[in-house]
Order: structure tokens, then sequence, then C-alpha cells
């Protein structure tokens, strides 16, 4: 097995401000953010410490008898379990297939573990089945391996469902994030923050309603055509909890390099930015399930863009910044009124359960 | 992708009896017995239908790029986390690297992925997690990536663990559910139902104490010794959830062979015997979490018992029986007494959340 980058992001991660230690676990140590990362490196880093071991977030790669392997678990608690757009079956699929899309790897295999509430519905359970088994078959990735556990009544909150998979690397490319070097573009490959915006919408007392739907979505199609067109792309990187800035923080923060985005270049949806405005969200921190980051090189920015935009899910594609030599782990948003605003990984939980 | 006899064991799995379709969930639909087997092929399968499916049970094997992969994946819901002779952390490294070896697989790598409940205590998931880097490391398998939920207060119960994991096909070595061809002898390669009743006894509100620990444990060195001493093993099974009685019966069916049993040969502990008259338990339906079964031909039957007895936790192997070309699906059990009694895949719910 070779490390491929993934200890120097983790010894990138350590939380650089003193945070207190927590007794009990709270909502915010899932949210993917401050927190997340604090538990990760903590606790889960120094316990789980090997030369594949990545930060517990995407995926590892590794090596099998000459063959790099891509392998990612997630698992999925959002509620409520059917929102417009997707429900938690058809996300579990989309999120573990990007995983792998996100290591460069074409995915091979899924498994599935739910766990399952007593008195849960047998139909709802369909549904969710039937929608796991139209992404697995519309992504072309087989769930070949599975397990069931059913908790006590209360114990539980309906369903939640693990999926984790196996995927292989594609030949020539090597991704990561800590490849990103100063010079190069960063790209998002459509609007970001329908997800979480979606799914709040759809919870119970809030009082706010929306024509939107989840973005969640196989980007497959999308990041082959980009490495089909920028092999030597240099980080891939799916915006979810925490969302786009968390993701770019994190990378800045892995590569030791510095971000400037361009705010009125980052594609936000009317309706999302209306959401947040009136839920106090910040739409660059809400979740997306079926949008990713990409750092290419800046000489292969326009060709990228030509490739994503020629498919339907890539119209929306975005040249929104560039990697600069600032202060390693910085990124600074220009906002359109021309002043400059700096983006911090995600603080506390702002949206809980969202996937 | 190659389907390595395991369709054919799905659908020897089907039901022979008509079950009625259930509107809700049941505790009996995580058992492992007939109600998990009826969920399996009448909702699972039928949707993830695919040439590498399993019965979504123990793992699945495909090829890829001429290596045979073993892919598996478990969700632990143990009641209590802490128990006798391990926890929830342990267990659920113990139990997809034997669930990879019963593949016939050398174990790669394992993914980690917690659903914590708000409120957990932060001391009790560095004790569990300490205890998965132990077993981690004793089993020479590392946990390489890694994914962290959090649900809020009263929607969990304290942590699930889902491990997933790969591993690789040793060479030469092939073994599944329906290869035991009669003749070939049947083993154990330690006392059954050691864990479930530690658990039981563990569980607040039981009037009953014993010293008894879990048997949860890796049982890789002891297949390893199976697996040189018999290249040609037919099948290997961990008798989890359902116990040796439900292993052995899903072999019978999946083989279309008989199995005839000796009851004085099955080791079974006293206490474990006097805990389940107890408490109205067949030991032969409850749980292991370190042991396996194995079929092998008659030849290799007395070298494969000295491999194992020369390890430290292969010296209460035994063989119990063999596979007859009786009925198929047919598991007979010759009692002290000389009777006969017919065992069947455990029916309903016996012991709730025991992994």
């Amino acid at each position: 097995m070779k490390p491929d980058g993934l200890e120097s992001m983790a010894a990138g991660l350590a939380c650089p401000l003193p945070i207190e230690e927590d007794s009990i676990v709270q909502l915010a140590h899932g949210g993917g953010g401050r927190k997340t990362a604090h538990l990760v490196d903590s606790l889960f880093l120094p316990a789980f410490a090997s030369p594949a071991l990545d930060q517990l977030g995407d995926g590892a790669v590794f090596d099998v008898g000459g063959q790099r392997l891509a392998f990612s678990t997630d698992s999925f608690v959002v509620q409520p379990v059917f929102f417009p757009g997707g429900n938690i079956g058809s996300l579990a699929v989309h999120g573990t297939v990007n995983d792998l899309a996100m290591c460069g790897a074409e995915p091979l295999a899924l498994s599935a573990g739910f766990v399952l509430e007593e008195g849960f519905s047998m139909d709802d359970l369909r549904r969710i089945v039937a929608a796991m088994a139209a992404a697995s078959a519309e992504a072309g990735v087989p769930i070949v391996t599975g397990d069931t556990k059913v908790v006590n009544r209360g114990r539980g909150d309906g369903i939640y469902v693990n999926t984790s998979g196996i995927g292989r690397v594609r030949d020539g490319i090597q991704v990561g994030p800590d490849r990103a070097r100063p010079g190069d573009a960063v790209l998002v490959s459509g609007p970001v923050g329908d997800h979480g915006i979606a799914v709040m919408a759809a919870r119970s007392g809030l009082e706010f309603h929306t024509t939107l739907l989840s973005d969640s979505a196989c980007v497959l199609p999308l990041v082959r055509a980009l490495l089909d067109a920028a092999p030597a792309t240099r980080t891939l990187r799916d915006p979810t909890r925490g969302g786009l800035a968390t993701a770019l923080c994190e990378i800045a923060i892995s590569s030791g390099v510095g971000v400037s985005l361009d705010e009125d270049a980052i594609p936000v949806r009317r309706e999302v930015r209306a959401a947040c405005e009136l839920l106090g969200f910040d739409p660059l921190y809400v979740a997306c399930e079926g949008r990713f980051l990409a750092v290419v090189p800046a000489a292969d920015c326009e060709q990228v863009l030509a490739a994503l935009r020629a498919l339907p899910d890539g119209d929306a594609a975005r040249r929104i910044g560039e990697i600069t030599d600032g202060t390693p782990g910085r990124v600074v948003l220009r906002t359109g009124l021309g002043s400059h605003r700096r983006l911090e990984r995600l603080s506390g939980e702002q949206l809980p359960r969202i996937c």
C-alpha cells in the first residue's frame, strides 16, 4: 500500500486553533466542518494510523497486485428520507459512486448496509430499494453485497443506509487534495446548494416552500469527460457537508496554497439564494450531492469547460477562481462589490442530517 | 464479474413455505433466520439483481483485472455496546474480517462508518475506537477510510458501526455455500453460542450471571491453517445470527444436499448450555462471532483437525457431522439418545441485536 499523499492531508487538517475537548458527541461532530475535522484528527486518525489511511473523508487509494484500488464508505441519515429530487436510497448510491469518482476511479461495485427501525413501512423500504437499484443501474455500478439489521422501535429513525464502494483508479490519473498548485484554475460543475435547501424545504415545520429539487445525481459522466480533457487534473472534490467553502478550505490546507474565488462566478440558483436569505444560511456552506469542484492546470481550463458543457448536466459548469501562492490554507472571496472576504471551514452545524 | 455460484445460492434460499407479506419491518427481519431470508429474497435480490450479487449475506467475489476480490459489509447494532469479551468496535472489525475469511480471502483493507447519537459519551467512543484499532492491528488489516454521522438525541442508540472490507481470494481456493458434496465432513472450529449468551448476560434486566466471555475474535489464523491443510475445502461459514443450525440449513439448501449432525460432537460450553436452559434457547441457534463451520473432503478431515488443534484457538475444533445425499436442504441431528431431530432455519427472532 502506498500513502498517496493522504498522510500529509491528515497532517494538514490538524486544527490550528485550540478547540475545547468535548465530553459528549454533538450534532456538529457530524456536520463536516471544524468539529468533524477535530474528531477525525484527535480521535480516529491517531487510532487508525496506517500508510493508506485517508482523512476518513472521501476515499482511500491503495495498490493491489499492481492495480490502484479506491475504497470509500458513507452512512446516510438524511431526514426526511424522501425529499424533492430523491430519497435516502438514491442519495446513498450517488454519494459513494461520486466519492469514488472523486478519487479518479471507475467504480466497480457497491455494498448496501441497512439499519431499519422496527415498525418502518415495508412500502417505503421498497421505494427506497427501488431508487437504489435505479441509481445503481444508471451509474452502471452493481450492488453486490449487503446486510440488514433491525433495531427496536424508538432506537433508530426509520432507516439508515451505509454504502461502501470499490473502484479502480484510471490509468495515468493522479488526483488528490494536496496536489493543487498556484496558477491552477478552480471549476465547479454546476450550481451549488440545491440539495441542502431541497431537504430543508421538505422538513416538516419549516415555513417556506420551493419548487427546487435536490441535485443528487451521479457525476461519473462529467468526471469522465473532465479527465479525458485534462488528464493532469490535480484535485476533485464533491462539496457535500460543509459545502463549497469547506471543501475549498480543505484543499487549500492540504495543498498548502491560497485560493482566490470570484463570488459573481459561483453559480447559485435564485431559489437557493432566496431560501438562504430567509434561513440565514450562506449558500457557499450548503451541501450539494451532484456537483464537484475540480482544480485543473490553467491551460486546460477552457477545454475542460467545453467538455463539461457539452453534457446535459454540465451546462452550468464555471471557472470560479484560481489557486494562488497566498497564505497557505486561506480562501478569499472577491465579492461583487470589489471587497474581499475570507472563507473558513464550516463552524458548528448549519444543516444537520442533510445526507 | 463472474457469478461464482452466488446466484444459485440466492435461488436456493427462496423460501419453500408461504410467508405472509409484512407491511412493517419487524425485529425478526434482522434476526438472520427465515424472515431475513424472505426479506432478502423478496425485496433486495429482485431489485439488485446482478451477476456478482451474493445473497446479501457474507460477501461477494468478483474478478478485477485477473484477481478475485472479495467484498463484504456488515452493520453492527449490538446492545449493550460493551459486553464481556469485547465491544461493538472489536466486534465490527472481527465481523468483517471473518466474513472475508469465509470467502477464502486474505483481507486487505477495512472501512469504518459511524452513526453516533447526539449525547453519546466521547470516552465510550474513544474506548470503542481503541478496540477497533487493536482488533485491526491484531488481524493485520488496516482501517483505511471512514465516515461519521451524528443523529439527534432519541433517534439512535448511542452508536452504530458499519464495517466493509476488501480482500483477495487465495490462489487455488474456491469456496462457496453451494459446493458441499455428499460424503464431505462438517467441522466446527470451537464451542458455539458464547457470544450470544455473553451479550444476553450483559443486558440489563436479566436475572442470570455468568463468567462467560464472547468468542468475538479474528478467525484468520485458523482459516489459513485450514486452507493450507485442505486447499479443496468446499465451504466456510461463520455461524453468527441464527447460529450453527441456520448456517448449516443454508449450506444444505444452497448445495442441494442433506446434513447429518452428531449432537454429542457439537462443542457447547456448560455455561452456555445452562444459560440456554434458563432462557429457553437452543444453543444451536445462538450466535458465535469467532467460530466457523467448514465443509471439507472427508479424506482431508483429520489433517485439518490436526492443523486447527495446533493453534491456540483451535484446540476445541471438532468433526460434527457429514454431508449426505439425503433430502436436499434437510439438516438432521442425531441426538445422544439415538433419536433424530430435524433442524430448520431460525424462525422469528431469538436474540435481537446480538451483533
